[in-house]
């Protein structure tokens, strides 16, 4: 299989599943590459939704109080999961995976996991954490001071489990605070559409997680870095932070770095430029 | 292109998105065939929401009167969509489309609309209707009886411009119509999975357009249909009734049959044998 047909795999990030991608693997897919969307553990299809958040009248205690149905979910089951997709997509052979956000994690623990089964990781504005390091503590590195994402957490994960937002809240600072954190450059009916279809809980497991990482692991596969300038997620200064720390530990193996000027959600505001980027790498 | 590597495209039914494929077109992409799900007019990244349904308190009076936000999607645009996804994976060569449920009105439209781009129109327990038929009046037909989707509507369509569920409802003994009328055999945590994924309104106005259909247009598309003989919200009657009248309106073509003894979505209770089906077809 000649690399312009290596498999794409695509993996979204917290609270999103694979729908979020479908503008872009439309358009890979009509430039000829192979490319499937899946969802994360504890995600789309294999998501769980708390009572509380639909509980008529609501009981704002349960919505901090009640431990969530994902809170089993970790980045073990996370990084096996994507393991085995990859073997599934690229029957035994090796596939470029893209990952968003969150997903970056995991994708992490899968190329550690099975480096030879991974082409090329492809981190889009994705957590990319250095070794023995949760992606929780990245949040809270000083790099990514004023994200959006944390202040529209609704109970403390460490007692439900999970990164829960109140998705059906009809409060409108609220609901621009989601949108200005993912969406900013979206339009604004089809980042609410998104909203509609995001997942409530969000499994912290997975952020809690560290890999390990070796020269053989993980530090051998191919990387790109899509950074996106305008990410009120994962902020612009954490995104060179994940890169520098890669290229200091793993020196022979440089990140190639592309800038997308976008929000946290480029496969919203410009799938065409982020199905030409992907298209072009191995 | 050989037929073994035309393009599918995926159309899902009304109030789903693309996500209810993420399944099948892992399954069909590993087999090497180019596969896509896209999301229907007013559906997924195109759907609208009512403000109603998250309002709190919930006002009932609301949900039964406020006007849906795509009560002006109609089988027009849903249909001039589905050529230009069509156009887009395809880049003008043929595609097999496979829809499901009200998808297949959607399906009917673009391949009476543009026969020489559709390799073979798939009717997945979907809407076939006949030449001038609106698929409204199908779910109407003695052939459909003992549907559960019509009971679970929660507002008058012809008032709100959509079919509406109250997808938020902590209803027990509607959760369970819903999930019986749509996912009698899937496992129950992923139909819960997937009635969280579900949108609220279904825009009407595709179940009441109707088609014109040609022996040179829709009447020249090679069309397999796959009956779902458990499906409760389109029953077998009904099912065999589009094959009944499809092969009598057009009997040099006629309709080739595929049996699965499954709910109305095996896309979610036994997507290997969905992949499997539609990879042979050309």
């Amino acid at each position: 299989m000649s690399a312009g047909s290596t498999p794409l795999i695509f993996v979204h990030g917290y609270w999103h599943g694979s729908w979020c991608w479908s503008e872009v693997t439309a358009r890979v897919t009509a430039n000829g590459r192979p490319a499937v969307a899946v969802d994360m553990a504890g995600h789309g299809l294999r998501a769980c939704r708390p009572r509380c958040l639909t509980r008529r009248p609501l009981a704002p205690e349960a919505v901090a109080t009640e431990v969530s149905p994902v809170a089993d979910v970790d980045l073990d089951q996370a990084g096996d999961l994507l393991v085995s997709q990859i073997k599934e997509v690229g029957r035994g052979g090796p596939v470029t995976v893209v990952a968003h956000s969150m997903g970056g994690t995991v994708l992490t623990r899968a190329a550690q996991l099975a480096p030879e089964l991974v082409a090329h990781a492809v981190y889009l504005t994705a957590f990319m954490p250095a070794s023995e390091v949760p992606a929780l503590a990245c949040v809270q590195m000083p790099e990514n001071e004023g994200e959006l994402v944390a202040p529209s957490v609704r109970a403390d994960p460490a007692v439900i489990g999970a990164l829960r937002f109140d998705l059906a809240s009809d409060d409108p600072d609220y609901r621009r605070q989601l949108r200005d954190a993912f969406f900013g450059d979206v339009d604004p009916a089809v980042a609410d559409a998104a909203l509609g279809l995001l997942t409530p809980d969000a499994p912290v497991g997975i952020a809690l997680g560290a890999t390990t990482l070796t020269r053989d692991g993980w530090g051998s596969v191919p990387r790109t870095y899509i950074t996106c300038a305008r990410d009120m997620a994962i902020r612009p200064a954490l995104q060179h932070r994940f890169i520098r720390d890669a290229d200091a530990a793993f020196p022979g193996n440089p990140t190639s770095v592309i800038a997308l000027d976008s929000s946290h959600s480029p496969f919203l505001s410009m799938p065409g430029q982020v199905a030409d980027i992907v298209a072009e790498l191995g």
